[in-house]
């Protein structure tokens, strides 16, 4: 096929750099890293791929099918060398975008996967619960790379007010087990920082499952149920108590990372009395959280 | 165009009957008729529709468009003369469908829409709540019709097996007020019948919500959200109890529908303990229910 | 029920202050002025609203019924005196948050809705189509709002590369009816502007409509459909051109608004030959866009 | 805890026979055997997993622990031991729901996982495609039990009708490229059997891909896409000719299986033309398509 086909290079003359040019929603499973017990489990993220990079006014097409490329090749070099995290893959992704669109000066890679982890219930039996882990990553030609990774975690809430309400309806405020409204909760943190830096998505699991009023697991007898219930009542929480239970935590454990690293931690209520959902959120700096405590 | 452009028409040597051919995801607004009061507020419903009718084997493809033509029909007539009904509207389009493919033998029509309604919050609040309707017809040529009216209605359960057990580990069973879990449940009832039995989408609406540990709202203001988790914890239901409620309350209500008026009944909690959901189904008749009271 | 009970309210020492807390997916219908004639159709937009205020770091939680009485009033007020555009019903409900929330500094609005709008086939037949439209609002306390006004159309694109390559591979480049892959593209255009800034709904749906390969449209019959495909291949687009096309309309019809206006336009095509979808998007300013030209 | 605490064992008075009481949703991730090859890619399934069982109108309630109990066995065991199919799978799960469910008659289950699967493109490159699969099982206490194995492909599909009716249009028919809608395509198939019938996921997938217009990739560099445009163009289909086509490679390749072997085949095609979509399903046995010929 000759040059003379190639649509996407022809000179425009009316044109406007494009931000992010791309294809969305590639499939791809990944060899990852896990320690052997775990890997028994499963050792792929089956990923959901989105990958762009920005367009020159000048230039009518960017070349999609070089994109199909770069993410077969981090599969087939996942096989012999299982990647280490999901962000460390947006960033081998990323840097292989820019080295194939010559034209291109930014490049930004989106991945997100399921994530299976095995827990123990409050009486302690065995458990497997699922996770949703993001990773991303984006370069400037020549100016650095920002890394970002995400995890969101179903978790549990137990309302305050409706709890101290119902104990003044009843005048058994204070009493060892007084009801409220509880449901579901989905907890998102997401982490953005220079390559150099570093942290687990397992830590990030455990800093949103400590922040609920209680954890969720996919079995629990009975007493393991009602363990549940009454740590979720002892621990009641807005999705505002939630988020900022998470960036405490963060704060304590990430204090010798950078001021510069950016969080977004959310928190969404499926409330049990109503059919719209509760929602908090806060975007902010590392540094900025140190300052304001 | 002439004739010999109806490839749909050609016929063919080594076809299969089909049994539904037609068009997916139609969005349509259709008039319906409401109350005075109630159509200040919404007198259209959205509809989301589904049509199809059989193919003979020795006809290549069904006339897509004529469904289409049906549809962009109904619409106008509903500005004229409001539908009474989402089932209604299902077997006038159903007829139609049969009138216009000649070549047919059966068709089938789905419609859903949301719906709104006004409530009273437990305190006696005004409060606005969204409802799904389920309209849909089947006909066999020569063979007469059947139509079905569904709701699907979010209301609360709160789990009698996790309060008893947090009484017993509490030793506060039979308190005022014992917590359990609770969370979101989505319930849905259908009825199918011949075309002359009429039943009101707001009586099934009501008789799910009254089966419920509690109906949900959307303004909820102290008083009526005390009111609300009390309600619910004194009236704690697995998803079995609120599809047997739903059915206890359908054979008192429809004491004189035929017995063979076809009904499903389900109930989904999104428990707030777990990751996955419960659920509970029955599909069965009247005249089944009937006999085993 | 008294203040003490006011849990929300209560001082915290060590929170953070939380950019959004409030309520998303909640439901209305809101009565919008439209034409007679199109009143015939649908005059009633059913919305769905996400709304949020800013949290300050020393109060545990936010009112968040509030939100819902706001909520309540607007649909109220729209049945008398209906809504201009769904983007000065964010704006309204924009206001109305920081009345009632007196302890927020920002408030945040979005809104999204169906829209159902009369149109002509190319042959000129009477056809209705559904489109989205998105409102937004975003106020900071004595410093002025930004209102957002966006449209999601669907249409059609046939690749320009694929036809060219067929063409030569075929030996038949040039002749009148060259074969290309093409599918549904999904368009979408935001404005945000300053609240005295007005723009309409239909315009930016119609410049989107111009900007795809063809519209689609609800019915076809066969020469409708053959003026379709030919008009889309006579006129084969990238998702870049796409997107371009439309900033050239955007650029032309809005020459007099003032160079802050933000823009994000997007197109994403669900290629048929591919399982997954190519996507291209800009974010930029009418200044910015004058200044490239 | 006592058995006092069994609520869901309550005797009631006043209760319904309910037809499926279980679990919906439960993710996990199961081994299972592949080529040495291919488990290079992936040798784990992640299943979203539904299973029930009946519940006598007696009993107050399913024990829905034992579901997940069974389902974390069933995971343990693949580890030691891939499961060869996910139909397999599902018939595993539900024998030992009949088994812990001392009370249940019936059992069903129901299992839905992304595969991937190595492909060659038209040229002959490698490609990576993703495929769903579906593994259901029904049982009767003491009446054997029916197992299904379902794949969902995509695909791709070009109008016959369209092609001729623009060929005439631009007097143009028969010439080597005459231009049609097309479109993305899912595809599927269905087969229900006793448990001593084995039949495999990939032949079906084959299935479906021989009965498009073309199949899709992941990657397509020019020749590649031109390939796939023309093949497309030469085998224009009707998503009645989809299904039909599929129906005939399932006699032909299942010539041997019993005529109970009940199946499901459905074609929907994502219309670029239109907004809707264009659908069509047969439900019929190996039997009758046998009779039918």
């Amino acid at each position: 096929m000759s040059n003379k086909c190639d649509v996407q290079s022809r000179r425009i003359d009316t044109g406007f750099r494009l931000t992010r040019v791309g294809v969305t929603g590639v499939r791809k499973p990944v060899r990852i890293k896990r320690d052997e017990d775990i890997a028994l489990i499963n050792d792929t993220l089956n990923c959901t791929i989105d990958v762009f990079v920005d367009l020159p006014a000048e230039q009518r097409g960017s070349h999609l099918s070089r994109n199909l490329e770069v993410l077969g090749e981090v599969v087939n070099e996942s096989v012999r060398s299982p990647v280490s995290g999901i962000e460390t893959l947006a960033v081998n992704i990323c840097r292989k975008l820019l080295d194939r669109h010559e034209y291109a000066d930014t490049a930004d890679v989106m991945i997100i996967a399921e994530y299976f982890r095995n827990n123990k219930t409050p009486i302690g039996r065995d458990t497997l619960e699922v996770h949703t882990l993001v990773g991303e990553a984006s370069a400037v030609r020549g100016k650095g790379l920002l890394k970002t990774l995400g995890v969101e975690v179903i978790g549990m809430t137990a309302c305050p007010c409706a709890q101290e309400t119902v104990g003044n309806a009843l005048d058994c405020k204070g009493s060892v087990a007084v009801m409220s409204h509880n449901q579901r909760n989905i907890c998102t943190v997401s982490v953005t920082m220079e390559e150099n830096v570093n942290i687990e998505a397992n830590d990030l699991i455990d800093i949103v499952e400590l922040s609920f009023s209680s954890p969720t697991y996919e079995i629990l007898k009975r007493d393991d149920e009602a363990a549940v219930v009454i740590n979720a009542h002892n621990n009641p929480k807005f999705v505002e108590d939630v988020v900022r239970d998470v960036l405490k935590r963060i704060v304590e454990k990430y204090w010798d990372l950078p001021d510069e690293v950016f969080l977004t931690v959310r928190s969404e209520s499926e409330e049990s009395i109503h059919k719209h959902n509760a929602f908090a959120e806060i975007q902010t700096t590392l540094g900025s959280l140190r300052g304001s405590r």
